[in-house]
């Protein structure tokens, strides 16, 4: 008796879900480790093209020239920056996929003070010529604190 | 030559496994989304209609009635929740699971002043008609401590 | 119709890739587990024989013996741990792979004064006699800030 082909597909397509998973997963924590280490490749990877990325309330740059330059930007302006991913859901559907992540981070600015931030990242991720990036991100911040010291 | 049956059935279960794996992160990560964002279908929906939920020391409810009357209390004593899961892992074993995550919180109770948390879940999964679930969550809460400002 | 024995043979290599990563993340949450609840046998179950734990700048020890004893110090020194792993990432290469882990983590000295501690975990894991385990782990201290009360 043998593997038929419906089951065969149906394995494939389930591998398949789960490498997607692995993958986005992947991107959300490449964000982090990219933006926090300065590692601009690395940042630069996780989006499309002509990505769109919401960083704040009003703070909207799309593609990759306009992220390049918001990230250059927000490096001049922040000595260190620590961002901690948790909660991180995906959600797949064909070559499209959502995501939802919440983020814990600290950062201190240029002129030495420090702040705490709470977020949520709403993702929106796609397949494109068999390579799956995030195709647009919006932040939601619950609050920044001060931190003392 | 072709795949044996053996080996087909083998792949199926690795494969439930690992998706198994995955929904029960899942489970863990729409309790804080769900919690956070008051959400509370999506709340609900992690446990089953008979689940214990231990929230702290003597602090226990049972059922959905009694989750959601205790989330809904909180909600009421508490201006803002923020949990961020960390070190998920669980256990499976056919239809039951076990897993342990910690948490780190930052809360707003109702009157503006802020803690943060530091806990322990314990949790019990089953898969009951093919739905896996929240059976039984226990909190530990290693501190709770003011937050200036 | 029945699968070819080589699609076969990738669905084996890409379900052990799933398992190894899911292996992989565990052993980076049994370090946060083990060492904050300080069980031993978990903490050490982690790591190969000779593995080497370098836990901050010129603290490194070898082998089971010295992460024991490096451990048990820390305990001696730490009245509290906490360790929040986030942006766990692995990659596998046969029966190697490496990872990098971020961690946000509190602290209460023996003396019971508070600290808060962000670092980056960069991993060496080994796959020998079918078991994965660490073989290597560097700490990059980011900051260490004292936590008022």
């Amino acid at each position: 008796m043998v593997t038929s082909i419906a089951e065969s597909t149906d394995v494939l397509n389930r591998l398949e879900e789960l490498e997607t998973r692995e993958r986005l997963h992947r991107l959300c924590h490449d964000y982090s480790h990219g933006f926090d280490k300065r590692d601009l490749s690395t940042f630069l990877a996780i989006w499309h093209d002509d990505a769109v990325w919401v960083f704040g309330p009003g703070q909207e740059v799309t593609g990759t020239d306009g992220i390049r330059g918001a990230a250059e930007q927000m490096w001049e302006a922040l000595a260190e920056t620590h961002h901690w991913n948790a909660n991180v859901v995906v959600d797949v559907d064909g070559d499209g996929a959502t995501g939802v992540a919440d983020v814990h981070a600290i950062v201190k600015a240029a002129d030495g003070s420090w702040s705490q931030v709470s977020a949520t990242y709403t993702d929106v991720y796609a397949r494109r010529d068999g390579v799956w990036a995030i195709a647009r991100r919006d932040t939601e911040i619950h609050f920044q604190r001060p931190l003392p010291g």
